[in-house]
């Protein structure tokens, strides 16, 4: 909740510092103006109600009427919304809420091409923590938007023994009983296993999900029939759009995509002033 | 200098929180670590002084040794640098400094990309304010060591007369007049025109730098004709890799491309320990 | 980690503001002094490393050599740790020091307190959100030190679904079925139920824990031979030293206990001046 | 003014974090809720207007009717007020309001106390810098509403020299002096005095106000005596609850009980939905 | 629009912290007041915008009607605006509302003093960095409310070359060389020349702004007809009101005047209680 | 002392912004320098600490050995300070640097003129709450430093009873008297007078203070006399330089003069670069 707040302000300061020079230069200080933003593009829409807050936070006066929802499939040549207020208040926030919703919709629509591919089967689409650093309120938003569903936010809110966490604590089977012994009961407790061996000592060891990093589909179905409901399986590393469906065919229960948030592809959104 | 600050900080605080529950729980308190970045592709290299600060923003007494310095090219398989501390402390700041690093490098590797193609040519690569919200000054820093330039930060060093601009002042010229009016003195006025007329217009009203806007690679050699250096060019809208050769060859000042900051891909680095 | 500083920063400003008046007025300004923090009766030592960065924050010269550490037991009259350092600092530390070693302390020492009556059986002593605002953080870091274990630190890292949600939801099953389908799988539900028939509805539509919601102990050992080892079960509800003992030996999980931090009584400690 | 919402959005931020989900995951977005804020026992209310603030800073239009305004006498049973909103929004306002409201209620009730018992009496109960770190002005506030003053609220707005400071300055003649001509006009002048004859040499230094520091009734009887209104005389140290009458019977003019807010025992209230 | 918002809260906070003691001990709760600003001797008006934000940040429901607008002539007598609300608020805000006012009032006098003296010639008055810290926002807004324009707000959009750049980089010429290359596009460059030499020096090396730096009115005369248009030229140093109209007749497009923010006398106003 | 750093860390902000830009462009990064700070008139400094944690702030490395000390008087061409550290870093804080040494350099000399005035009288100079918002803990320190001593900082540390206050109380009897019972013990009570009688209805009613507001001379010594010690007596309002002697002469205690920080005229003090 203040957290949006916290991201949309630093991106206004970040961007009209102290003043819009072309603005300020240009439009007189009355004028009225009325905009739509439009799809260039098909996509799955999501931060339109961030984009919202973006002009109320810099007008409480413009109107801000959402004519698609996020979530939904957006066609291009769509308005998404229309936007009447302040020509300078519109001018001003532009750029901000263009920047947001269409980062936010580039996520979405890509986490829902995701999660088409594994339709029909258990697997969920999650995300990981490689969001950028200041949006991962949003970039985790976008991801639900589009369907998939958040691993951990942070640090605080789950635990996942790695590699280094093993080797740090001097074996698996240690690490994950210090884990289950230390950790807040709220909190599942993760572990990454690099083959079947390390997938049967993490289960024998407690662990409620166990991670199977960078394995062949093949060894992750192996994986499933060893666990057996158990533990919830997670796979992770090197999943592609093309590979996914394969992925989720072999049973696990979570497939994770580092590149819904690390790697974006902004949805193409105009603003549009009218007539202009 | 206290942006980056700001932006380190706010990364640490949301994925850490009030605490890192997998390193509480698994590595004994004073337990010290080595560990490597390495690079898993080839790429140019931006970030690696952010990533120093996130480390010693979390503890002051980890030693970061740099072996490649920013702005250089980096093969896959190359130690970026070495990280000494504690184990805890390398842990927690693992995720923030690869997500810097690897955006800003990405950013960089593109940039890289689009300024070899315009090699030979006076155009130069400049970015647009297509950033994530949050993240300017790195995304800024991390054109200009991919080679490019940059275009003004935001709203408040520079004067962008566009359409809605235009259309608000009730003409071009009125609207250029206006801004060489106000506008401090220390900076330039730049109006972006559609077509030669408005060019012409915009020439004569006395701007500075003319944005030819989604302009052919014909309708752009005409315009740098005409301008006849009494004005900067800049190309602007639909730059692609594939056609940025074709646009510098216009005789163009600059060539702003948005997808530099607003559709990255990450650079793919590892942060390995030492005997893991 | 930054959180300890906000609250400690906060806590500096609040209490010295522009300026201390005394020292100012009376004290020289190269004066140095030496003081130790001494127990004036027997508790838990929560706070020293706290209360060590009080003064380091207003002055990193000041030396602050710890005698006991967090988690011990402390003796009435032992000298906790000794400070030397500008005698201005210290005047001026003591009370926000001592203010935050205190209550820690007094938390502490009653955790204990609690964690001893219910040795030799399975039940941990849990804390709750019924925390002092702002100083969550050192709240349940002081439960800790007293050997209690954290329940979840805020809405955002457990689901506990809660009277008021089961009836905004339309029943319990709807509502424990809703959150496990749309909780993150990192995270464990957990139900609050009133008498057995709601363990039973809570265990079938698949909770993780279930809290015994102000049951006598022999709903409590009926509630836990119900349960049967398939979800974690939590005692609630009008749990003092007296009866805890009672309600730990019916068998359940956890134990949680409001007043350990709704209701503090502050250690006593003071801070002396040498040669006074 | 500025300061209670800090407290109250820093409260707020520590406890709902990125978000509820056990909100999110149970209760429908639009569904609205009626509750009361009920007494669980007799106490002296402090911090309904604060709790108000807390419902009001999450969303601008739930309606809070107060029933019972701060500073009043509450029966157990009694309703304090009615609040009336999004259902989301009374559950995550809840946990927050509460601990604030029962903390100022407990606060406000053990000052009543006090203050009962020095009835006919000039002494006045005042408070202490005792309290929990970033909530003073609310600790402060809930004396007041009990019926104390407050003593200084920081070391920048008042003077008092204490045994360390009489030490650095040499003498308690000097330290007093000193602090008359350097200290701001507006700003008096307190001493602590441990017997009498330092009760004499505070009072010919020019001291306004004389701390009588762990003194017997006796003593204080005979400093009373001596000082005979030439400033005013604060009782302070070991002030229980039956021992405030007698103390107030010698003539003192202040009562200082650190008490009041460095061991609170928090109000027992209930916010009860409707319906639940 | 943030900025002004900052400025006004640290104001706020700074004076009357945790409240107004006055205030609290004599005015009834409920008590409503009517106001008037009134101009206490002549000047330019600045600063009234500002003025009404700070009572609306105390309380919304402030009624404040301006009477006169920023930027206009004020006789001494006149009623600059009238406020009406809660006594208390109106006693809180008058003095930060007074001292913003006061100053860019001061500041916008001094400047239209300037201006008039160089009326008819084609100089410009502007203002510099030496501004008061924290206020440059305000300040730079009353200089153009009193007619004169800004120079750059920062270092950050403006390049301005001096003599310890030049020191630094090895030379005129190639520090104005380095600049024009390294800048943005939308930044003019601008040097220090402290004679003809410098001035042509500057001009070949491509500067935008040529600073006359010292020089008198003869040799700025010289330097104009020597620039030739090339760039703009721009006074500095030792400028008064007395010398202002020989320096504008020299020719020069800029004169900026440290002393217009650096050396301010505060305009005289009262804010004055309807019946007192 | 966290709000000095406050006061530096905004104003380097303001001014620094993303980037230096003359210095990015023109320095090389590596480069040393070695300045001095030299006074260019006669002054009484005052904030050389404050310069000296501008560079501080900005590198820990900055070498800032201090010449004279804050309070002292400076004769023009003196050297007050040399810096040795990266030129970056000089020249990015040399302006913030000056703006707050020269403004309260320039308060300081103003005050110790006001000061030398009253040699051989009882009156002490005092300062106002007209300070430059933001700026009020290093104004009043300026103050001090120029041998003035501090009204209240705020409306929190003093009651001061204007005739605003007395009109919303109903007579100024009242208005003492609510504020003697209800303002903390450790505050002095004022109360403005504007004539014989308001004086002597002050006294009545217990007033520590009497403000003379606007009185004669002559006024102002039967004020005098009248209170005859039973209270402290503040001249106020008009006070010049050319005046203030007489004022002192009858008798009063404090003066207090508004002009000294809001009407300040800055010592002129330069940074120079060694060789250049």
């Amino acid at each position: 909740m203040f957290e949006v707040e916290r991201i949309i302000r630093t991106a206004l300061e970040e961007d009209i510092g102290l003043g819009d020079l072309t603005t300020e230069a240009t439009v007189e200080p009355g004028a009225q103006a009325r905009a739509e933003l439009v799809a260039k593009e098909d996509f799955v829409l999501a931060g339109i109600d961030v984009a919202a807050r973006v002009f109320s936070c810099l007008d409480s006066h413009v109107a801000f009427e959402r004519l698609i929802e996020d979530g939904q499939n957006v066609r291009r040549g769509e308005v998404l919304a229309w936007i009447k207020g302040p020509a300078a208040i519109l001018l001003q926030g532009e750029r901000v809420a263009l920047n947001l919703l269409q980062r936010m919709s580039g996520i979405a629509t890509q986490t829902a091409a995701f999660v088409a591919e594994t339709e029909g089967t258990r697997a969920r689409i999650v995300d990981t923590r490689k969001t950028v650093p200041g949006l991962r309120a949003l970039d985790k938003l976008a991801v639900r938007l589009g369907g998939g569903k958040n691993h951990r936010v942070g640090l605080f809110d789950g635990v996942l023994i790695k590699e280094n966490h093993i080797a740090a604590a001097g074996g698996m089977t240690i690490a994950v009983e210090r884990a289950r012994r230390r950790a807040p009961h709220m909190i599942r407790v993760e572990v990454e296993a690099r083959d079947l061996n390390e997938v049967e000592t993490a289960l024998s060891a407690g662990a409620d999900v166990i991670m199977l990093d960078n394995m062949s589909c093949r060894e992750m179905r192996e994986a499933v029939a060893l666990v057996d409901n158990r533990a919830l399986t997670e796979a992770s590393g090197g999943v592609t759009l093309d590979r996914v469906k394969d992925i989720a065919e072999t049973g696990v229960d979570l497939i994770s995509v580092g590149a819904l948030t690390h790697s974006v592809t902004a949805a193409d959104i105009s603003l549009l002033f009218e007539g202009t």
